[in-house]
């Protein structure tokens, strides 16, 4: 909008893209179609020179259009002499290393949506980048078109955050907004997701909360320099989520959300995936279906959200195509350093939240004396509990609302309060995330 | 995260600070806290070099820590010879654009949040900033600390945005918030605004839409390359608002919110301000209090949203410091070219929408076929209609919720039916958006 019309005084930028399937298909559909604004908006254009892909026949005819060489190996691809950039987005997680660090070292830049390999090999993948002064951009591989990545290392990167929580994973997320509107139960909601589209054949990775957690580690490492692996945290799934924890707790003004989050204090960073109870009330608990959100908490700017589609051809492909322009505009952000020392990872019983505790016990005198008298023993202290009516020796399920504690003291208390022979079943335990927005004007 | 430890090898970027009120006071606060954080994010260091104040014995105390030149004349901040930005954060209009063409006349990249003087002159100073070939950055002067310029311009540069709509006056939205949850008239809740801070004691500039215009139209001119001016578009503030609208709207499910829309198609830009239904699933409707949020729709991203504080000295510093770090890192996407023609801007009339419609009748034989006729007679359909249980001859409020249709035939309907005998006062009349989310998988 403002200054430099310049009239293509740049070389365009080549790009080499390395797998064309819903998301490679998406991200030549949108550099096609919008080419003339992106050429504006860059000042330059972004031309494709090679394309590889695992079966040339199948995508010859899909691919006709594009005036770029087709391969059918990587290795040409990622070494390919003209490209400046290499997009990889074959998924996987050892050809896709090899492309990567085949790339930086024939001195390409790297565009990548593959959130499991950063996650797992980002340390490695990250040096290499240092080492041959390339940058290795990862839009795309936390939330889709979110400009997550970007809002951490650019419009906050002058302020100091400290917490970041995410809806991030859209299996999950539409597999409990189908829950709760349509009362059904998980293994349900999961078939009816499957028959949608929004649950793979085998979501082990989605609703075991791996998904989520690659991601949230992305963003610690980001966010705080921390380096976590997927052993250092938490990490619970839906697979013994129970219809009925919906239920009750929206009687206490809550809704559930698969949420992931890292948060850093003097201490260290504390990070987890789990179900946790969210304000009705809060933007959060409009997140519905298969879409994303994640809430930043920082010293200065305060609570911020950004919401959007997590997944899908399309929004990837703005992501990485918003890459690609930031390497053609020569952002200096996309290289910055991250040096300093990582921040300790605080163990899992260190996690301090309130939280949402179900039981099953009989309806019988001295029961809730058995169980409040463990809570206390470990200086848990009570803000609300809830029980339907119930008839004398009748099972009965009773919900506690109980104040900031760690993890590690509820996991004492229930582990005493499960061997209570009045307790039937598992004890559901559920942090709760009271997020309050700083409220200034405007 | 990635490469170039260049250990500190450009020289730091001076700043000459003009204006150290709330927000100035913000700035030199983040960039002093913040100061060992900011310059390993910008492999250099960002160093005040001047500050120009009205009230030097005032500012002196306040100020003593900064290491920089006590001004009180803003010419000579502006034309530091030291200086590489000028942030100009003085407010008003006249001596702040001429402030800014001096220091852009100087060779000085400029960072400001005056949002007014921009959708008034920005015309002028664009082209100024474009000859000096500078930029001049204004995230601050949109939603405080949410990065929605840097969104626009960069997350979804590649994408075609077709669609913005937000929350951006956090006084008028305290004011609904109240009046909604505390069932408080609109005077009331001002007065409590005021009394809070959330109002300033001259309210009109936010009250009757006129901030959140100026807002709308840096957006539209940042996503459309529109030229609006306030006097091209509707713009309706809240002195009409009335607490039982509210109350009616919670009954087809919606809440009200002071909304400020853009919207390109094929014929032009259609924009507005004015108080607006939003479907209380919405994200948009879980903006509470002073909070701000803008949802944008494009093709490929489909919607996103972006949630935060939208004033306030810290988060509207943390947007002038994000402008200051790109400019310390060179970011090419501040100086972009928004060559092309504008848009058309479409009259008023030709505003689409579903409409909420209430007026109050007297129960009598023919009162609701008279104005059914005149809603039939504009092509008009109706989706909905509510009327509380009445005795004949009394007065009597009925709701109507409309189809999609434009503006200008429910106001041709609607100035019939203010001529009919059985109604009495002011009909109501109130655009409906309903947002719809892709749902992709994630």
């Amino acid at each position: 909008m403002s200054s430099a019309t310049n009239s293509l005084s740049q070389p365009p930028l080549k790009v080499a893209v390395v797998g064309a399937g819903t998301v490679g298909g998406g991200v030549l559909q949108l550099l096609r179609q919008n080419s003339e604004r992106i050429t504006a908006q860059c000042g330059r254009q972004i031309q494709v020179c090679a394309i590889a892909v695992r079966n040339i026949d199948n995508a010859r005819s899909r691919l006709s259009a594009e005036d770029a060489a087709l391969l059918t190996d990587w290795q040409t691809a990622a070494a390919h002499p003209q490209a400046d950039v290499v997009v990889e987005m074959m998924g996987g997680e050892t050809d896709a290393k090899e492309c990567i660090f085949l790339a930086l070292a024939n001195g390409k830049a790297v565009v990548t949506a593959n959130k499991a390999l950063l996650a797992t090999h980002g340390d490695a993948i990250f040096a290499a980048a240092h080492q041959a002064q390339k940058p290795v951009a990862f839009e795309a591989a936390v939330a889709g078109c979110i400009p997550i990545i970007k809002t951490i290392r650019e419009a906050l990167a002058g302020d100091d955050i400290y917490e970041a929580a995410g809806i991030i994973n859209g299996t999950c997320n539409h597999i409990i907004s189908t829950m709760s509107q349509n009362g059904l139960t998980f293994e349900a909601a999961l078939a009816e997701a499957q028959a949608l589209g929004y649950a793979e054949a085998d979501p082990t990775l989605d609703i075991d909360g791996v998904d989520a957690a690659h991601k949230i580690a992305l963003i610690a490492r980001l966010a705080f320099n921390a380096r976590p692996t997927l052993a250092d945290f938490p990490v619970v799934g839906l697979r013994d989520f129970d219809l009925r924890d919906i239920h009750y707790a929206g009687q206490f003004g809550f809704c559930i959300k698969l949420l992931a989050q890292a948060r850093r204090d003097k201490n260290g960073v504390a990070m987890s995936v789990q179900p946790t109870l969210i304000a009705k009330t809060h933007p959060l608990a409009a997140v519905h279906g298969a879409m994303n959100a994640i809430l930043l908490r920082a010293v200065f700017s305060g609570e911020t959200m950004y919401y959007g589609a997590g997944a899908g051809g399309h929004p990837t492909a703005v992501a990485i195509v918003a890459d690609l322009i930031d390497i053609a505009r020569q952002n200096g952000a996309l290289t910055m350093q991250n040096s300093g020392d990582s921040p300790t990872l605080l163990p899992a019983a260190d996690f301090r939240a309130a939280h949402f505790l179900r039981l099953r016990t009989i309806d019988r005198p001295g029961a809730l004396a058995e169980i409040t008298g463990e809570l206390a023993k470990q200086d848990i202290s009570i803000e609300a509990i809830h029980q339907n009516e119930s008839a004398p020796g009748q099972e009965v399920d009773i919900i506690f609302i109980l104040h900031e504690i760690t993890r590690g003291r509820i996991e004492a208390a229930v582990s005493q309060i499960e061997k209570q022979t009045s307790i039937f079943g598992k004890i559901v335990v559920m942090p709760i995330q009271r997020f309050c927005s700083p409220g200034e004007k405007s």
